[in-house]
């Protein structure tokens, strides 16, 4: 398994070690997967066509990465001010949406799986403060799919980097701002030695689904108890990441605020709501690609439409409720 | 296994029906789950007693349905005010949860696994409406677990049956109210047919955990792949349902208010206020049992304080940024 992380990076890494486990020990050692980290076999971005091309069997990533490839693609990650962990899951496993990335993957040859989720990222970091839309302008941020063609309409530079370089691109002032995960994540990558304003809500990325990929023919190879565990364990795997973020997130935003003495930051109304109009702008532009990026957008607006209504007034509702 | 459901009832049963399916297939057929419906082997509240003492090996249920055998089993069900599905999930699997209730079922010999998670549920139906605390007053409410005790203090009687039997206790005036699940399951059950108003947020459920446990000495005759296949098949089925309950509920909600003229109701502020204060009461009492139930109390508590401090500026944050 050739992946996008850095080796074992918490959460990421370790998510696709935890995968590797899983089907490593439900298959009685039938299957061994070996995890390699970003660069030690293939660079990062290059690991869909190595899995693609059969040099590897698996690959661990998000689908944003190879909007290249694809646009549409981008919709089985994220898209801004779009659906959270809870509803990708539903709409995956439950909305027809597993279909449609096996249908998009199956052009390349090969069978997508969700295997991991951060939950609502944090909005990034900032060398200087953002107080209106203006300090947007010229901002050069790495923020990776439809989100940085969101900040590109506002005015700004978006970058695209692997995260292992994420950290000297902003110390040499290759980019001014960079969003990543969320407090667990950027913590280890030590932002804030450099950036000292950090923004929520992550209205760039409500629920990124991280992917397992396997190359189809060596997954039809295998018989069907080793394929219901490879894809089984992926699910575990995508659950137990979401997780894990929630349980270790504000012990770690906590050592960033107090003792690193972190700006919290909230967007101002003005900005996300110019970020929100474009968001919706990028995302409709996705759907006139071809019949199938149409057949994604619509399984995705008009299940987004349903979750929304749902969550209004169950999930949105009792966090209110219980905030007083 | 057997189970505290009609058999195949949407969501709870065939959820059951979904992890009996994922551990035949991972398994190749080298385990073989049958499931049965409530009553079909044993009544629904028996199950617990029936693998205890090995006449079955498995059964699907919720935590809180046990507390007569032990009050602080109910914090790995749901508590009122308490912890939401995505919180439950990494309190158990990255919080320490999960060995706790290990310990707690090992007692009785049994292995324990969480296996389906309803998300925020509804507060319930009611014959009348709920404008004031005075409403609660005397009021006969299927209501099980913590809340029942919530619903005691506030003036009500709460009463304990299984699903299938709370139609008829509604129509027969056995009961004057009572909560279940959500639209998708009330839907099932028919409760519109009697009572006219349907109640939200739901305070005394937000995210219940159903549960699978297993004979523990069964379950320990087991070889590790199939002990991994076993527990893994039940955190796949925890996610499952969920994501299903997800994608199903706002159709269920549109036919119920829109078809059978439902009336939607959001509970009064007062009212909130009360059974706020009051499940907190209830809540901490259940740590003064003895040492194992004080240590739940006490992880419980602490985890959900973290959590809640990041879902303020993440989740809740973000879905009140996308309502507008």
């Amino acid at each position: 398994m050739v992946t996008t992380w850095p080796k074992n990076f918490p959460g990421l890494g370790t998510g696709a070690e935890f995968l590797a486990e899983q089907i490593n020990v439900m298959s009685g050692g039938r299957i061994h997967v070996e995890v390699y980290g970003a660069g030690e076999l293939v660079p990062a971005f290059e690991i869909f066509d190595a899995v693609a091309g059969g040099s590897a069997q698996m690959g661990h990533g998000s689908a944003y990465y190879w909007k290249g490839k694809y646009p549409a693609l981008q919709f089985f990650s994220t898209t801004p001010f779009g659906m959270t962990a809870m509803e990708m899951n539903s709409w995956l496993y439950h909305g027809g949406g597993m279909q449609l990335w096996q249908k998009a993957y199956e052009q390349f040859g090969l069978v997508p799986a969700a295997s991991g989720n951060t939950g609502v990222q944090m909005a990034g970091w900032f060398n200087k403060e953002v107080n209106s839309l203006e300090d947007l302008k010229g901002l050069k941020m790495r923020i990776p799919g439809l989100a940085g063609e969101v900040l590109k309409r506002a005015g700004g530079t978006p970058v695209n980097l692997p995260g292992g370089e994420l950290f000297t691109s902003l110390q040499s002032g290759t980019i001014d701002a960079t969003e990543w995960v969320g407090p667990y994540n950027d913590l280890a990558f030590g932002f804030h030695k450099i950036a000292r304003y950090y923004y929520y809500p992550g209205w760039h990325e409500p629920g990124t689904t991280l992917e397992c990929f396997i190359n189809k023919a060596a997954f039809e190879e295998l018989p069907e108890d080793l394929q219901s565990i490879v894809l089984n364990a992926c699910r575990v795997a995508n659950q137990d990441m979401l997780a894990e973020y929630i349980a270790r997130n504000n012990d770690a935003l906590e050592t960033l605020v107090n003792e690193h003495n972190v700006k919290l930051r909230e967007l101002p109304a003005e900005v996300i709501d110019t970020l929100g109009k474009l968001s919706e702008e990028v995302t409709v532009e996705l759907a006139s690609v071809d019949a199938l990026a149409r057949e994604i957008f619509d399984s995705y607006s008009n299940f987004f439409k349903k979750s929304r209504a749902w969550l209004n007034i169950s999930e949105r509702a009792y966090l209110n409720l219980r905030a007083g």
